[in-house]
């Protein structure tokens, strides 16, 4: 049977070649976090003390996991470490960073119990997170499934007329083996899989769609992008007025409807089923009130014209592309989603998340820097291969949030904690 | 004559209060930027060595300006400094952070020579904001006039039907300055301003809409409307079913369909006018191809859907909210605008940036952390009376990174620059 | 106490004016149709003989309603009756056109049960829409509220630079009484109510807002625009190097994101209550399965990139304004809405459509025109005072095609009954 | 070689299935229309007479076209023919239907010199698309390319959880021709083409892709959909817990951001090049300004958050839905488009308009009815074989009104236009 053309079709058919169904379907079901001293002391909200911070960081720590640049122990020297990330250097933001956990995800490539770090600077963030990641874990964890990944660049075409246009596409189709084999002299991680063309008038806009391994890849699909056009330059026989290599129709760094109906990035979607009794243990509240402040919030989303409807996915993953070595940028396209409620038929709550554009990577951007690197490999997503582990966990811990969000809307407790967390104590 | 209603001309009014309309326009007026060695040494593109570093740090330092955090001499011992913005805090996320300018401001509260930091892992944007910045300023600067400002809660409540509903309204709209009395009792700094109503079936959403002084003031809104909305439920008459503090309709940390009809935060817009030899010199092509690209550009994001259309604003953007202490994740609703080129009569390029919804602050939230205070005193935003300068410097910055992008995407640099700046050099 | 800023509250102020609160209450009290031979008649599905017709015709005809240019009795002699609505005629396109009913409505304008004519050439709308007025009518109607009503035409004017804008806006601003007499000059029903300024670089863009009687209004608004800004160009010190009447910022005949934000046309909203037992009987569903279709059919709206969510609102909006003489180009903005579910305590439905665009009018463009009129007459909309009226009747009548639609999906009828009503019997 | 995955690469194949690259080239190639006594006398703007109406007539009757529905002069006795296309009917609405032409067309579907009938209200409508017309057809004509087809359906699917979900879609894909065949016992001209799965969480959404042949197809593939719902139903070992033949992702008559990134309906672009004197003398401005206009218009556009960015599309597209029997609610979504104009290196002025979203059928619907086939077979559309071409007649009469309404808002001429057409001489 021939791949299926659309993407999560063809993404599950993926997973089926390397898992039998029975293997998959095991990874996505629901299993409860491990004890450790760690998620009893996490259990419990600590002060910012100097020995709090290292009773976690010890916590934390192993033979694999040093986190000397994060806790200050270890200082950079050199800035030619910096090179390929910064230019015109004097130094180094520091971002406060906070851990919560466990939070059990039960995916196809993230499996087990996380500790997620989270740099922010906005109290509360961490807390409410926290509490969402304990409420999931108590009920058996997260389940997540990291769909699809493909990353864009649209060159642009001008032509006299749609005469021209139309020979020109026609030559690029029936090249588009040869622009593979252009776009793989560049790179030998990344793959251009297809090109979508779009013609508006005397335009021809192609999208370039690659894979890009463990790399976000805007650079490799950039550099990649830029050989093929050359290609097609030099040897089509239509040559364009004047040609672009991103005619703005990629959607990069911007957030837009691409988002729903084609992926950048990974497509990630993640679920959690939490009793009742959690839901009032933890949250204050009850199903139903949760199901009521959804219904309300998704006229409220639709209402001021968003794209995707959902509570604060940007917090969490702002805060995990920050600690991780993400493109900070691309928050602008990534924090746009779908988070939705509902009641089981026992009574319980369900709720998922689905991030459709996620552009994350574990290899290059600042993947590599000092605590960067340190945040990753505490989360097992260092180098090689942790792409799609990685992206499930972000969408997971963004499941927390949304969770712990809509719960604390729900209780009324919302201004509160705000006001709790997010001052300090000396002022009014 | 009364306050104009609509937003725009109202903040031109309130401009007109403080200043004579010929005050107004001279601070709009061109200016070049002043002779300083670091300009000049800005100007040549220097290596990553400790000595770059260090020869830019002390053309930066003045008495008013330590920087001794930035370049890790000094460090923070005790983390209770951080209290209200983390919890579980495990250590600091290190960014590296770069410097461009001079970028000659002529703005209404901005005004001078800035040079602005810019925390980033993205290898060339650094260099490429700076060369925008470099040939705005040869062209004697950026026209910058911040326009408005407001941030919202948007509180919903639930009714049995549309009767109540309106009566509901009726008490509110009817009881709006006690409202205002209660806001006032939270905050000596923030205001309600406005509210507006929306009636969906039996639903009322109420737009509660507040200036915020010089803080983001998403915290202060929260608090203030939790106690609104406390008010309203102790003495209306009709009592929701149940309400929420936040229905979703604010827009809060989202890009929206929002952001061109209304303000959140602050709108700004900035202009400049480039020789065409200063485009021919620094950006190495025309104004002519910078304008097709313009046109070609602004049909591609068109049909990828995206709010607004622009290159890159979420570039320079994230960078400065990160190394000022902005609220990162706010950069997926602050990331939008509106980018346009023109050619002048002379054949010059006319090339402008709207911003129209940009939280930010210069008290409260991340701004008064170490690094952070101290890159807000690199461009005199430190504290109190700055917000509206800083929202200036904010938008002639990504007007400078708007500039040089385009440009090099006309001159086909685009892919050479990313080459160059983006990748290890020991890497293929 | 002042006129509040916002649009809902000033319309339930106004409303206010000409009501007391008890009697705007009492007129949205739900109440049952009342008993006619029509609606007995209605109520049965009848066959499309020429004895049908006559038999319904006979039952809507009374002596103000005469029906002889639908029914084909009277012809059109004379071409001239068309001028000001068509040039270059050849002859009438004919549009079938089906009646539903009773349509009981309690609104603040339209009051008791209506007749509603809908021409359209889709089989199976009359017969759902009626359908869903009859479920809406045997629970006691629909409960619906005009809240407010503006047409607006956008100006846009280009200067040299940002100073020369905004001193502009300043002049205007100043003027805006001297714009309000100019615009008076052109017309005796509309009114320039307000004017909303947006500054994108040396763009500015001039919203005049306009309440426009019973029209529908849009040459209303554009002739009182080209007065307005050829004032402003005689009289304005700062000339534009060139404007335009419309910059494409009003939403004229455009699906924008305007609508949930301003208002174009009139903005009214409607709902009701269905109970158990009649959604059962009638729908042959339960409120819980349609609850169900709604928060998926939510979520696929969402993902589909809609303004708004919702059913087919354009397929009763359409037919009509073909019947009643509306501009069927409008459908393409006025078709947008927000369609909400509910289950009530007692496990009733609960229904709500809000339409933010409706642009409708009883007097001009086509309303005058013979079958046109004819088809106000039916629903008392002829002419002066019921344009309000008009724009409650549209709404009621989407919510009965929202909620027969529904009806549909929910139980599994949607596709059968277009297979009944949508082919002819003699074809496969 | 493979079938290229993209629509508009795809499309274009299938057109060098039938002819060879030069027959295609030939048939864009533009050309001069013909002379004739039509042209003549609609150069000249006729008065609203019998006698006018009359020479109209006869000069567009042959022995293939009768037109006596349209003059009157044929009258339907029974209703019976209206079966599958009404319910209840009472009566005929009747609407002003105008000519205008000749519009040369050098498509891949439509060839030649067309006259096309527009059926509106709104006065000025007509007067203006002919102004249009006529300067493209003395410009040589417009070139027009039908691109790509389909129309779909989205049945949703709600389980337990994701690994129900996940099951499902791979029975799903791997019976995917079984779906086919089941779809093809329901049609003989419509086909299942593709299948594109979302998983949001336990929802699958299935859009289902179908060609239609000639039909506009609404009806044909939600027969096909339920057939292979209950196809699934009944097979597929796991079984959702509720499932809607439509979950509102098709975008079925809605305005939605899915038109730029897929396909519903057919998808049009079509351009015309208008020589500098004949944009002076016929529309009486310069190409400079009309570009001016432009670019103040996209900017316009984007600022009012609609869909595309174009003038007034939705005009042309109700008027001839209208008059040709297409669904007038299918407005709501093929009325988007994007609208593009530039300069010619000789300084002439480019044109191009194009329609994603084009819902149109010549069988079925209300294509057969008196008028409404009178009026296809004006332009030869009547039957089968003429989707493709009326499709691009479409779309070429759009290009006419978009040219012709730039030209009068950058020649200052739209409020007069409307003074003059759209009003009564008598009325003030």
């Amino acid at each position: 049977m021939p791949l299926p053309k659309d993407s999560t079709s063809a993404a599950i058919y993926r997973i089926l070649q390397t898992h039998s169904l029975e293997e998959a379907l095991d990874l996505l079901q629901t299993r409860d976090p491990k004890d450790s001293p760690l998620a009893s002391h996490l259990s419990k909200q600590t002060d910012l003390t100097v020995e709090a911070q290292h009773l976690r960081l010890n916590l934390l720590r192993n033979e694999e996991i040093s986190l000397s640049y994060l806790d200050g122990s270890a200082k950079i020297e050199d800035p030619q470490i910096f090179e390929g990330n910064i230019e015109n250097y004097i130094g180094l933001t520091q971002i406060p960073t906070g851990i919560i956990g466990p939070l059990r995800i039960n995916g196809l490539y993230a499996h087990g119990d996380f500790y997620v770090p989270l740099a922010t600077t906005e109290g509360t963030l961490v807390t409410s997170y926290n509490r969402g990641a304990r409420a999931i874990s108590m009920s058996g964890g997260a389940t997540a499934m990291c769909l699809h990944e493909k990353v864009s660049r649209a060159p642009g075409f001008c032509f006299h007329d749609m005469r021209e246009a139309s020979q020109f596409i026609v030559w690029c189709v029936s090249h588009f083996e040869k622009m593979q084999e252009v776009a793989a002299t560049t790179t030998s991680h990344g793959k251009l899989e297809n090109v979508n063309t779009t013609l508006t008038g005397n335009l021809v806009f192609l999208n370039l769609e690659y894979s890009t391994g463990d790399a976000a890849g805007q650079n490799m699909v950039t550099i990649a992008s830029e050989a093929v056009c050359q290609f097609i330059i030099a040897h089509s026989p239509i040559k364009p007025r004047h040609f672009f290599i991103e005619s703005n129709m990629s959607g990069d760094k911007k957030a837009t409807a691409l988002s729903y109906l084609s992926v950048r990035g990974k497509k990630v979607t993640a679920e959690a089923c939490i009793s009742r009794s959690i839901v009032q243990k933890y949250l204050h509240t009850t199903p139903e009130m949760m199901m009521e402040y959804w219904k309300m919030s998704f006229v409220g989303g639709v209402q001021s014209g968003s794209l995707g409807v959902q509570g604060h996915i940007a917090n969490g993953l702002a805060a995990m592309f920050l600690s991780c070595g993400q493109d900070a940028a691309c928050v602008a396209e990534a924090a746009i989603g779908i988070t939705r409620f509902d009641l089981t038929e026992k009574g319980d709550l369900y709720i998922s998340v689905t991030l459709p554009n996620l552009i994350v990577g574990t290899v290059g951007g600042g993947t590599g820097l000092p605590t960067q690197s340190e945040c990753l490999s505490l989360i097992g997503c260092k180098g090689s291969g942790c792409a799609k582990k990685f992206a499930e966990i972000c969408t997971a811990t963004v499941l927390a949030g949304e969770l712990s969000i809509t719960g604390a809307l729900a209780a009324g407790h919302f201004a509160k904690a705000h006001k709790t967390y997010g001052r300090k104590k000396t002022k009014s």
